[in-house]
């Protein structure tokens, strides 16, 4: 693995949109105890149902601690690689590299990670474990890395079309807590070089009490270039609107990298979630102190989905509107088959089914994943 | 990865010789206070040594603990893969995989391993994460492995020709600490079944103070189909002597799986090697007591190598017969260029070159190492 200190879109490289073909899949199996109630004994079993689902059409390498390799093992498909790897918490798409490529070779990016905020606002200290994980997947993957650890971003906090557009949120990459020092334009203009982009879409916000300071792929994510959706709700006094409604307009102002206005799908939202007495006193403290009150309500998205090669998996929380939210994004995505799984048990650690996964795109010349 | 309870030799799997072509090589970083002196400074550098002339011409995959990964990353040429996975020492040849194939796919053999001999003889307890390695190196490859959990075995105790004869010693396999429960006749029906081999020849003994209950690779090994090297003393007042005196009248009276008799080559022993009060003093105890004692003989031996895809690499000692087991193993090999590394500071762990190493044999589809 050689560690490149060049530019990805000089290099020629750039990030395919997650509805572009994929060789495989990256999971790590959660085990956090502050983080998963009862030892993440539920969690495990929902993590297990997901990557039972991409793993019928991708090749799924899942990284568990040492501690937890036999558990994971026992528990996963056969067809399921499981990879020794210490990790701090359990969600692939913050700290598993995010790939670039030029059509024929594989690159991955190595980002600073410091778990949501560092001493800032940050969800739990030390990160250290997490922050050496991607270097180590494009070890293991035999893929050269770009050392961007001087750049703290996760990979939840952006999404690309593949054709040259960022969707980003202000509330996260903004925040204190990550890259304080660069201004706006220095931000975009770094996204814009490491992902090989022309535009970046800057939406305000994203979910309510989502506590990664609103990652965009809770709120809203492409379908298709120059189509998204967009966790919604009609109801005013819910706090969630004013966040919803300024994501919508911006999106209703906005172009394409291509020049293309972008076409929105307004993808419900469930009942605010709330976690409670019961899942609470499942939960470690962390330094003597709860990570969750009773009744806190939970950053539930309907939008959290992964798109494998074959399927949409989306959450699902109970709610009536859970079909609802299956039914639109089976329109929009013709070609694949949705897929829903009850999520309750992920949501509690802080994310969703989006969160845990982090895709490998598929270039012509095959990857050792 | 599919665990395998069938039979290798049925399945139509046999284990190729090292000299055969080779996809890659497994190794692991070292780290053992009580085995490597001065917390295994010295031996990191003679095993990056080794690394650094067998990755000129295979793969080769360097497990290095969490703790040491940043180390082994940061020692290793950037063609190296290193690779998180916890060991209870570094002996790749006794705790990786034992490959086989049948020319078109890879499988692994995942022996029992008790740290050459358990609770009776074995040189530390616990073992369980070397235990562990075999199935989680297969799993990392996605290959498919045999589980032989119930049949204690390392794999510096065989040797294969690749054309079905195992050569290895009567004082290892037949040892109280491996499998007590089974005859001479069931271990070489086992050897047999495993490695798709239809001769076993038994050499009586190893190298005198060889900790692994005398090892065949510390003594003989092929050079080619019904070619070996054995390691040879002409002192008769050394306890060396009737040890390889008796393996030579054991192999001038054999023949191979072919019918062919064996040509055997003198490798010079070198002079007696002993640690020093010095290098004791680097070595952590264990439960209280030190591992070696000064002037202690260590099993050094030039038949230790290692043949890789474009050399033979020969631990040296210092010893003025260095350079004529060199010029010996490079008129055997006359392909491959025959390469020297001091290795005393790999001696003093208790093994050497072919101990540190686990070849990946090359199939004709490729392989994902």
């Amino acid at each position: 693995m050689r560690i490149l200190k060049t530019v990805p879109a000089e290099d020629g490289f750039f990030m395919p949109a997650e509805f572009a073909p994929h060789s495989g899949c990256i999971m790590i199996f959660p085990h956090r105890r502050d983080s998963w109630q009862n030892g993440a004994y539920a969690a495990r079993k929902a993590f297990a149902e997901v990557i039972g689902i991409i793993s019928q059409s991708e090749e799924v390498t899942v990284c568990a601690r040492f501690d937890d390799y036999d558990s994971a093992r026992g528990m996963l498909p056969e067809r399921v690689r499981v990879v020794e790897m210490e990790s701090d918490d359990s969600w692939a798409r913050d700290v598993a590299p995010t790939f670039v490529t030029n059509g024929r070779e594989l690159r991955g990016i190595d980002w600073g990670f410091n778990a949501w905020g560092g001493l800032e606002d940050g969800l739990y200290f030390p990160w250290d474990k997490d922050n050496k994980m991607a270097r180590k997947l494009c070890d293991l993957m035999r893929v050269d890395v770009y050392d961007k650890r001087d750049f703290v971003l996760e990979g939840g906090s952006i999404h690309s079309d593949g054709e040259g557009t960022i969707l980003t949120t202000e509330a996260c990459l903004l925040s204190r807590g990550r890259n304080p020092a660069l201004t706006k334009e220095e931000i975009e203009e770094e996204l814009k070089r490491c992902l090989g982009a022309r535009k970046v879409i800057w939406l305000p916000s994203g979910i309510y009490q989502d506590e990664t300071n609103e990652h965009v792929d809770n709120i809203c994510a492409f379908t298709a270039p120059a189509e998204v959706v967009l966790a919604w709700t009609d109801d005013e006094n819910d706090p969630q609107y004013v966040l919803s409604k300024s994501c919508l307009d911006v999106l209703e102002h906005s172009t394409d990298a291509a020049g293309r206005p972008i076409r929105v799908h307004k993808l419900p939202l469930p009942a605010p979630v709330t976690i409670t007495a019961e899942e609470c006193d499942g939960l470690d403290d962390m330094n003597g102190e709860p990570t969750r009150i009773p009744g806190e309500r939970l950053a539930a998205s309907y939008v959290n989905f992964y798109i494998s090669n074959r399927n949409v998996i989306c959450p699902q929380f109970g709610d009536p509107r859970d079909a609802d939210a299956l039914r639109i994004l089976q329109e929009l995505f013709p070609d694949r088959k949705v897929e829903g799984v009850y999520a309750r048990d992920i949501l509690i650690g802080g994310g969703n089914i989006h969160c845990i996964t982090q895709q490998i795109p598929a270039v012509d010349n095959g990857v050792h994943i």
